[in-house]
């Protein structure tokens, strides 16, 4: 192993959303609408089948379908990354194959997530799955869907792996993000990002690399402009920026109920600036009428459209 | 739909576990072995791809290949239930329709278990995906593993189905239970089971339909004469084979660790009886020899063997 | 130690509500009336300050009070018995000792309920409680409000003291229960009391020595019958009973919402018969006259009287 | 009611310990030292009777001297704040009263911790509650100790009330704080602190007023002065103090196990200085002599003394 003196990723690497016609059909048109809004907004990779590309609800099938064409559509702009998560082994590591040779850069993997699994069984499972991998691998730490969290001394033996790159936080623990800064001493070449968009800000300000935000999905440049003004200390930048994706977390993500709520209304604002179909895999639906009109009503308020350059200066009032 | 007066399914229904000669080759001939363990021991129903016969950690092409084998291998002498509880609604529906090819009988459907759901999601995707199965289903109520729980209104919602004929509670919540058993005077032809086979004896007492005991792969014949006991009403019997019951839960149960501690008791005693490999899927292992030493010191202190009649008079004294 | 060769405590010995004018006055007509409700309805015993009493809620001063007059009222005719759980070892020392000296019998004992304890200091807690008591010890498994469950190796270590002569689970978990009924192999002295009374009769039919039915506060007659229908294994009867058990805890009891929806209802109902004051100390408050109408409608429906034997045979059919 | 402006609290208010002798005295001379020790820290307020402080644990006299005493010690220099929360409604009225003739300045109030509330109770709960104290009232969310969460809705309520002067968010959860912060908009004479010390730093970058940082007992100036490099966006010293609460968080708190590290080291550590008495009171108990070696070798390895002007330069490396 020759360790690499600095993260490899940094920035935005949002989770794409799937484009879907239905259950079993890619929306190939949208997709590659969204690609090229993500990128013009300056995204710094993609991140395809994680928890907000619904990744577990699609077929076998459809998952490599996305990867494909994804690859395909980005073509090398930035790296793609994939989500192999999976409760089997077997797929996770044919799934890791076809997407190395889709021209894939990294894999990210979560806790297998039907049988709860004790530490030491996390940690075998890791240090099983992680050699049979032909690619770079991010660890994922989403215990609100997994059940099981990577507890510090098992990230420490993820850090003797020499095939992990980075972790993934999505706990929205702070104070566990914190502890892994410091754990991350030992491994300068990892790299460290967050889930929830709502914490990018102080995450990058005090020692994370980036984040993988949702939201980006909608916004790319806020969320890219907002880690650019953490990786240059600027505060004051950082809280208005910040204030606007609060504005959003508040309004636009609090529109439906329950946990499907962030990704019924990132899809249903994509098919209302017309970038691509809003249907989601079951065990979700799109929104009904009444929501969307409430979405588009704040994709209105807020000003943000598909083709204009946001955050714009007049936005800058939360 | 032509309600049945009576529950079509009784007794004891064990979910098989899954025979591995590695994490994606199936021990065939212990698998036959197996079968003829459980039928020799009177059992009512074959459960195959559930929770005990570790399905989400298995390749779909392994599933696939149980269910073939299985319902070759029972050849219509008890019903044969598939598991095809998944996170993808297009894989469960294609599981179910290669097991109605296979001679399958029912089917046995828990929530999706990456997403957590609301209560209203859970009552759609039931709604939306039992029309699409070729086979009649039983809800299966596992929240321990995915995270939600069939609340009584969503029970009642599915009891308006007509291709719902019951419903499987491992929740280990016996009020819960109790209110189910209120609720299925509405739908006399639903089937209620048990999962925990500590509570065998009670839930049949008190109104249920019989058990899906994980320790009926071992020693089918006790379970089916606890379920006959409880038919019967004869409590003196049932407090001996119960007894006996939580004397193997806790002992051979609680040799290993957190929740694959049962699993991995199962499978290696089924190994030290000669019965089948004990090789388990990823995210689980086998137990070392330490462990399988101590199980079997258990078997033989039981008089547990794979030959002889099991519950036998001398072993009645727990 | 002299062990007793079999347990002191039999039997129904409900958890009595406390009767209240407003927060801090006692209803001291009520408590009498009720204590004759309830002796009147063959009780074995009375449980003052549980959680269906609500002392958490009430002040030093009135627990107290709860005491000194439930002791007088009962006057010898079954033991009484008192929950002395407290955030504060001083408080459940001082409220032991002056339970002690107005007659009561035993003392009932959860983990404390602000800090979430380890079990190896809930193990220190009870070994260095216990020896500073005058009386008795039931200890009481309650993990839903103390948040902390009395696991297996725990009372096993509580097992070895000679103080502790019971244990009452409320936890509603059946496999625990059976545990418990194994471990007790060790200890023939000890009561084994279970909570919910939804699982009266099979905890009793299977080993235990009966239950802290809330229910009791308002049909005494009919826990106590099922009681002893189970005592005398009639599985027919246990059958009858439950499901009058039953039909009360589906109807009355879901009046309300959230935790707080048992204790309302059976307040509120003792109040419809005339029996006591339905004041509730805070944070809860009684039920409005919506809810109380239908209090009253089930009780009608039922026939549940304060004067008349109930059960009758009129109302076994649920 | 006259709004101000501003927040009337702001800065560092620690949650002061209770210093014992054994568990029902109090160490009288410990606490004069830990007074002066903490205010010669330049902390902004005392905050008596909190989680740190062992509140639940310990008798109500105690809790009266611990509050008298505090008071007559801290003797008007900075605010004193005294946590009311109790089950007890009387109780809490009780305390707020003669902290009021004692001459503190507000309550500190979280939800009741025994019965678990629904939100709407919780408002009620609130809404009569407060009325009732003769003091202004922060709230506290706690919910890993009282099992329920201030939801934004109640809060929304809360704002409504003119005795409610502020919120201390104790739940480490970045995201729920960032809503409050939003919401705080509309009450912009509410202060607004965080419970754990680790996330300090980024709260006050982002819009908060300060912190409830128990470590400010040991090291009050560290806290003091990320306060102040924090409020004047000084992020490059931000990241330097917060490494070195993150070192203390990562190190001393992790000496002991279970929920109660935390509060064990910090007394520990204090006693280590000569500060005050370690005893706790059960359900705890001080560490023993392993574990004392350890507190007290990290305090020396990281420069922490009794008298020395700490953060200093030398100890800005991590």
């Amino acid at each position: 192993m020759t360790q690499a003196a600095s993260p490899a990723y940094r920035g935005i690497i949002p989770p794409i959303i799937t484009p879907l016609k239905d259950r079993d059909t890619l929306d190939v048109a949208g997709l590659e609408r969204l690609v090229e809004h993500m990128l013009g907004g300056g995204v710094h990779g993609i991140f395809a089948l994680g928890t907000t590309g619904e990744a577990p609800s699609l077929s076998y099938r459809l998952r490599r379908e996305m990867v494909e064409r994804t690859c395909k559509l980005v073509a090398g702009r930035v790296p793609v990354l994939v989500g192999i998560t999976d409760t089997s082994f077997v797929e996770s590591v044919e799934l890791a194959r076809f997407s190395a040779e889709q021209g894939v850069k990294a894999v990210v993997l979560s806790a297998p997530y039907y049988f709860p699994v004790g530490q030491p069984e996390l940690v075998e499972y890791v240090e099983d799955l992680v050699p049979e991998l032909p690619l770079p691998v991010f660890l994922y730490n989403m215990p609100s869907h997994t059940k099981v969290t990577f507890e510090l001394d098992t990230v420490r033996r993820a850090m003797q792996l020499p095939g992990v790159v980075g972790l993934k936080d999505s706990s929205g623990n702070m104070v566990y993000y914190h502890q892994l800064v410091r754990e991350l001493a030992q491994r300068p070449d990892w790299s460290l990002l967050v889930g929830p968009e709502e914490l990018l800000g102080e995450s990058v300000l005090l020692g994370g690399h980036g984040g993988v935000c949702g939201g980006a999905n909608l916004c790319p440049r806020l969320y890219v402009a907002l880690y650019e003004a953490a990786v240059r200390n600027d505060v004051h930048r950082v809280m208005e920026l910040h204030a606007q994706v609060m504005r959003i977390s508040c309004t636009v993500y609090k529109v439906g109920r329950y946990g499907s709520a962030f990704i019924k209304s990132v899809k249903c604002a994509l098919s209302v600036l017309g970038i691509c179909d809003d249907f989601l895999a079951e065990p979700f639906h799109r929104f009904r009428e009444q929501e969307r009109e409430r979405v588009g009503a704040f994709l209105t308020e807020f000003g943000i459209t598909r083709d204009r350059a946001w955050p714009a200066a007049a936005n800058l009032v939360s």
